[in-house]
């Protein structure tokens, strides 16, 4: 720990890898909650930016980071004494992240997903892979979501956050580790519902985003949300969750912060398809991955198998595949109440 | 029906009292419905602007309206052979306006409110106070609701409404007539919902629009609109709504539609609030009224009868009344899920 900041004595020790703009902004909100804070960062560069100019330029500029925050490079000196390990790795990537750091976390440490999707292939959520990877009981294994945009976090913005683990426990150590002046976090113990609310919202934003991007309004906008938190309860019902999760934070919060993000990148890869480029331009255009885009074929099929209908994302994958125009996703997509019997 | 334009003989003659930028609006989506539609305007120079020009330039400017569409200053012509009467005029001015068509609605009109609000002192319901007024049956009584702003309608950017009535008959009569290409009207028959859905997101806007003039962000709005879903949810079930109402278009929808609008009055009044003006700042700097300030006491004492808590809408009362500061009014405000033990 030779990059450690001076400590209080009770500090609580916690590891975050991952040092893009959501990991930073979460290690900053656990340390200013109190904790010393290690980050990993892969290239050496930016932990050395982090440790020393207390700041992460490529991610969250502007941002001063917290004195009670180091990176470092090598894992073993991030993970070394933690009793939590935060994770937030591109989703695609965390199995075999996993399997790095699988002898390097501490027995006993309680492992924290802060990421939204869902696995290609196999379709597993992210705490899934956790315990998969690391062979843990689901009791030392949370998941963070909620109404969580990084930058308005890292500017102290007030915001709320859902923790939720099969155990009680675990969820309130970790929300307690979690909770500082600007950043509250409640828990539960839904973590189907929690999972799969943060992985759903980004194929409802991608809607939204094709509707902006054809130029239509609020009113629309509003009855896709409507419907698509309607169809994202569907689905996460289907699967074991809670339909009261979904009506929460780690639903609609979520997913009214994330549609009404301009800088959600589910968002504007949407507004580009809407304007009218074809998927694989969007891809080209777009240097950072849009989870959306990449959870629509295994949402479907996941739908799919529990009888789900999906008509949003349905007609978000039809966008992609070229077989519908965008200014055809309309609100009238389904009935809401009792049909008018035309 | 001097000002009449010719008709297709199968044209339903509606009529449509107020010649605001609503009233004006659902005109427009009844003729392209292929309604005849007389409107009632109060004063005759809009009155004859609406019939010669086919425009409503202080409140719709750029609309053109269709063909199908007249106005005139005179009750008595406008309501002459009416099936469905709707009334678009002031919430506060609905008993005294009733008092004086009474006599000349057609019997056997379907009465049809396009109102949101609450009658202060009675604390009734539009359609309340339309059965009271006009004695005549629920089923005779239709209200409309919906995430309906109403210069995106003009603009024909595709739309979804929400038809209420004790009677699904009446309902659906109401619906189909409301439906064209652009706007799709559905059905239901729970009214408590559907029209406290109207009146209670107006008390969430002026929330959002505080922390808004403020300067926090999408996150805090986000954890406000979901928090305030469930509180609006809560009153209206106390009440005989059903929840399912609230979670739909006429509640949620509603609610997202009058939150994101920046051209939305409530949420005007709530931006000045949070940037520091008083209560009797903001009432002389506005020239309309703000229908969520004026809910906000009768929604409070309706809410106190029921024991039901409604924690954003309390804040704002307290805002009003000088004794929260805005900053104060936060995500942080109730529980959601399992509060954390601290």
């Amino acid at each position: 720990m030779t990059n450690a900041e001076p400590l209080a004595l009770q500090a609580r020790r916690v590891a975050v890898l991952g040092a893009g703009s959501w990991g930073t902004t979460f290690g900053k909100v656990l340390a200013d909650g109190g904790s010393d804070v290690a980050m990993w960062a892969r290239r050496p560069e930016l932990a050395r930016e982090i440790s020393q100019s207390k700041r992460n330029s490529d991610y969250l500029p502007g941002i001063n980071l917290p004195r009670g925050l180091w990176a470092s490079s090598r894992l073993p000196e991030v993970l070394d004494g933690a009793e939590q390990v935060y994770l937030s790795v591109p989703a695609q990537s965390l199995r075999e992240n996993l399997r790095i750091v699988r002898e390097l976390i501490p027995d006993g440490a309680v492992v924290v997903s802060l990421m939204k999707g869902v696995e290609k292939g196999t379709r597993a959520r992210m705490s899934e892979v956790i315990r998969q990877e690391l062979g843990i009981d689901s009791d030392r294994v949370a998941v963070v979501s909620g109404p969580n945009l990084a930058l308005e976090i890292a500017k102290e913005w007030p915001t709320a956050a859902v923790v939720s683990s099969d155990s009680l426990d675990t969820a309130t150590l970790v929300a307690m580790t979690s909770t500082n002046r600007y950043f509250r976090s409640y828990v539960n113990t839904d973590v189907i519902g929690t999972e799969f609310g943060g992985v759903l919202k980004n194929l409802i934003a991608v809607a939204i985003g094709i509707v902006d991007g054809v130029g239509y309004g609020e009113n629309t906008k509003a009855s896709i949300i409507t419907r698509g938190l309607a169809e994202m309860t569907d689905f996460a019902v289907a699967y074991g969750a809670k339909a009261e999760t979904l009506a929460g934070l780690a639903g609609l919060g979520d997913l009214i912060a994330t549609c009404e993000s301009s800088l959600s990148r589910n968002n504007t890869a949407g507004r580009l398809l809407g304007q009218g480029y074809s998927f694989s331009e969007v891809i080209k255009q777009m240097n950072q991955t849009a989870e959306g885009l990449s959870s629509v074929a295994p949402i479907l099929e996941l739908a799919l198998a529990k009888n789900v209908e999906m008509p949003i994302v349905s007609q978000v994958a039809e966008v992609l595949a070229g077989t519908l125009a965008p200014r055809d996703i309309a609100p009238h997509l389904t009935t809401d109440d009792i049909p008018q019997g035309e």
